[in-house]
């Protein structure tokens, strides 16, 4: 077993080579003389191939295999012609070890209801097309500290532990901590601001963020992992949105270079390569093109977008200017976090900003108020009582640069890459209201 | 304003030119009829320059500021020649902005206790040893994913919030969950071995684990940052074990090649590159060198070794064979938690590891046991229900490979690797059962 492991997708590299490759049976059958193996491996599936009249325990061997049991297999290359759309080439079993059977058979399939395949999780990731979603996540993260680091950026680890919410106290996780309460971080904003305090200037996270939603639908989850940005010695909210821009572009390059022609035959999507400048929406414009189509905002504040409103303004966008993205900035104040800091020359609206991508909100950012006088009467005026965030105020006063930032939702941001509409079936293991397990 | 950003550490290529420099006050100072400002931003320390002659505004303004304020400064770079051991070059200033002015003294300095340190954590940061942890961190884990990325390794996220405990259920946070409780992670063990079963084949994760333990002292935090890693198809340990230590080459290269001088200059630590392999003792073996030191371990069970005993089979290693690190392995499988896989030739012995460097614990390894029935009965010898853990010995019925791995606690190396005795010293904000602020 000293040979080295070789994948399936490098089998055309190794034709007359020895090899041993390492997966799960996707299937045993017989072709006329011959016991026919389907083995699969992260990066695709192998025939293997043992003639009947070869050697009878192996024969036997292969004949008890059941589905999914993880195998190691011994054999030689051979490059094979099965006709149009088979690919080859097979491998010509010298020996196979069964180093992990499988004790039943597996419990769900393609056809199985999301619930079902996520009570059972770990063979639905076995997938090829679940697996691929995966390789995705790794390449856009790999992509985004690319450029963090080629500029300069600090990786940051703030605590899920908290002693005050950051919120309005709703959708709140509570923890028992040695006699008193403690919350779980609902976003890393106050740390990753005080970090621009300590002189920081550009910092990036991403981890884990929990909201007690007891909303259960598609979108939503208890527990995600969110991307964040703060970066000091900023001008604007323009100079965010800049920064994200480009480094959106080159996150999409890297995907569509690894993965375009795997999410197109798996998802149907074709990746995009956006060009910067991405376009902007003031949201006065915005509600202007809602009126011109006919449409009404419900169910939220005056002056907010609503999902189908959203929707409408990206339409527009792709229609008018062929991009995908479109920041909506200058949102109102009343509907932003007291510390977005206001427009100088209007203090009903903010320095803010969303991202659409495809009409779905990806990202919120905004420069923050750094002066700690305006920052606590924006507080007051929206009635967050100030002694609970007095350690956060205090950030402001020692001396604390102009700043801005925004956080990326993850699951969103794959979502909207891939087409898909479930949260749940881009998360590792998801976690709602209903669903804790496994 | 309109001018790019200029580093302290660039102003050398800068000479004659106009620049813009952002940072913060170290002091004002007059020397003759000139005044001086010390700006820190990251990178160094600047002097700017100002003829008592020159704008009375800005020389009203000088005088005026108060230390740590947050400055822009435009000036032009003038080589200057100090005297041995003070660099130039100065900056001619030619306007100042205060753009976060600092609205009271420091209430720390550098001869505070740490505890009062870590009460200002944000101003305690400012300190050019503090930022140079952060970098180096920044690092470290670049280095680690770019390891991780060549070897094709996928990124985990997996949830923190789980349905039972995964150890005894001491240590346990525990969260009010839609009426029901939930648990934070100790660690994701049981999450990564599930990747393995779901094909994912290797992946890493970096990730916030939290521990209720009510010691306080400067080894002990309720939440820290683990380095996890989980490897499939493998023979033994002895993978892991290399996996680890070529891993472990490259990231201290990386420390050394970026920070290696000032590290030395401001923790007084050499990096040193590590070769590989790293020494092996066998638990046997150690015990023997402790008997010849004359140790006895104390405090923990049989066969297990203590801090001292640690720091003794460190210095034997560093003295026989001029190594900093050591795997100490094949340790007794009653000190082992459940999941750990025996060794073939004697059960009471387990397929694991240890990695010290310099003496202290950095890592615990292993094979697991991917055999669903020894694995059920070795977690029932070890008195462990088996209804909680119903749905992790479930990863194994279906088909999945040999695989191991191991856990690193990023603040642990980051002490070994700047010779600091203190977690809280080198964890962004530390969380311990007195500490939940800010």
């Amino acid at each position: 077993m000293s040979l080295e492991r070789v994948l399936v997708r490098s089998l055309a590299d190794r034709v007359d080579g020895t090899v041993r490759l390492c997966g799960w049976v996707e299937g045993v059958s017989e072709e006329g003389d011959t016991q026919v193996l389907l083995l699969r491996d992260p990066t695709g599936t192998a025939r293997l191939l043992h003639p009947a009249d070869g050697d009878e325990a192996l024969a036997r061997e292969i004949k008890g295999l059941r589905r999914e049991s993880a195998v190691v297999a011994i054999g030689t290359v051979r490059l094979a012609d099965h006709g149009p759309g088979i690919a080859g080439p097979d491998v010509v079993l010298a020996g196979l070890e069964v180093v992990g059977p499988a004790h039943a058979e597996v419990p769900i399939d393609d056809a199985s209801p999301l619930d079902e395949r996520l009570d059972w999780r770990f063979l639905d990731l076995r997938r090829p097309r679940n697996r691929l979603i995966f390789d995705v996540q790794t390449t856009v993260e790999a992509a985004m500290r690319a450029v963090w680091r080629e500029e300069g950026f600090v990786e940051l680890h703030s605590p899920k532990l908290r002693p005050t919410p950051n919120k309005s106290g709703s959708e709140l996780f509570s923890v028992g901590y040695f006699g008193r309460k403690a919350y779980l971080a609902q976003s890393p904003q106050f740390y990753k601001q005080m970090a621009m305090a300590s002189g920081l200037d550009r910092v990036f996270e991403i981890g884990p963020v929990f909201r007690a939603n007891p909303l259960v639908t598609s979108r939503h989850d208890t527990e995600f992992t969110s991307v964040d940005v703060e970066m000091s010695w900023i001008e604007s909210h323009d100079d965010v949105m800049a920064f994200e821009e480009r480094w959106l572009q080159r996150v999409l390059g890297a995907v569509h270079a690894t993965h375009g022609p795997a999410i197109a035959r798996q998802f149907g999507v074709d990746v995009v390569v956006p060009g910067t400048p991405f376009p902007r929406v003031h949201m006065a414009e915005a509600h202007e093109i809602l009126a011109t189509a006919g449409h009404r905002v419900t169910g939220k504040k005056e002056g907010d977008l609503d999902a189908t409103g959203e929707r409408l303004v990206a339409e527009h966008v792709a229609r008018e200017l062929g991009h995908e993205f479109v920041f909506v900035t200058d949102y109102p104040e009343e509907i932003r976090p007291f510390y977005h800091m206001r427009a100088a020359d209007d203090p009903a609206r903010t320095r803010s900003f969303d991202l659409l991508w495809k009409g779905l909100e990806v990202t919120t950012g905004a420069q923050r108020e750094h002066r700690p006088d305006r920052l606590a009467a924006q507080a007051q005026a929206r009635g967050v009582p100030l002694g609970p965030i007095g350690y956060y105020l205090d950030f402001f006063r020692y001396g604390c640069p102009p700043h801005g930032g925004f956080g990326l939702g993850l699951t969103r941001f794959l979502m909207s890459l891939l087409g898909v509409d479930d949260v749940r079936v881009v998360t590792y293991l998801h976690r709602g209201p209903r669903r804790i397990t496994p």
